[in-house]
């Protein structure tokens, strides 16, 4: 059997896929991939997910050069999750990787505390400045 | 607003929930929580999922005793993912903690190589003696 017809795609034909930081295993984001996109993630050694909100695929960085460099793809043990262990590139240098589309390093960047979520991680690069 | 109000539920009023074990910052699993599971988790300060297969809240560690402490609580920034930074307890003396039902540390033990799925990671515990 294909090692694509092992993932249990929903409905939709989409799998999340966590993508994490090799060396820190930080958690960067969550995003989805369809068939396809996890085919040409695997063919080009770089992430491509399928972006839900504009029905595309999605070379991540494509527009912010911040590209997820593919280290390690691995599959949980039922079948419907991917975890995507990649290098993260683009950023500052000094300021560290930024993944997420505010300018941060991750996009897990709210903490829950007394009732509320609280901004607790720093804007990196202004994303004005990423996606100009 | 409520915290809870400000995540972004899906259609089936899921959300995604990434457990990450502290200090190791390894990626245990991903579960789903409804807005009970999530209120419910904060407030025991244990992992409290909505198990989809069996439609019912599922305190992570009801049957194993592999429980999960809460440590910390993010969410993304579409606010439409979890991560739930945890103490993963259980396993035996000297082996690991235990998140996976097959007994393994982490839910995502197969690696993808040369276009096929390898099991890369010990199973730590026979499942038959986790739950019986």
């Amino acid at each position: 059997m294909d090692w694509l017809d092992q993932v249990r795609w929903n409905a939709d034909g989409l799998v999340p896929v966590i993508a994490q930081q090799v060396g820190t295993n930080d958690v960067l984001m969550l995003a989805w991939m369809n068939r396809e996109a996890l085919a040409a993630t695997v063919a080009r050694g770089e992430a491509v997910y399928w972006s839900r909100s504009r029905a595309r695929l999605w070379h991540k960085g494509e527009a912010s050069g911040h590209v997820q460099k593919v280290h390690e793809l691995r599959l949980d043990c039922d079948g419907d999750v991917l975890l995507l262990r990649v290098d993260q590139l683009g950023g500052e240098p000094g300021v560290g990787a930024i993944a997420c589309h505010t300018g941060r390093h991750s996009c897990f960047f709210r903490r829950h505390e007394d009732g509320a979520w609280h901004v607790v991680d720093p804007v990196l690069k202004d994303p004005e400045l990423i996606y100009r």
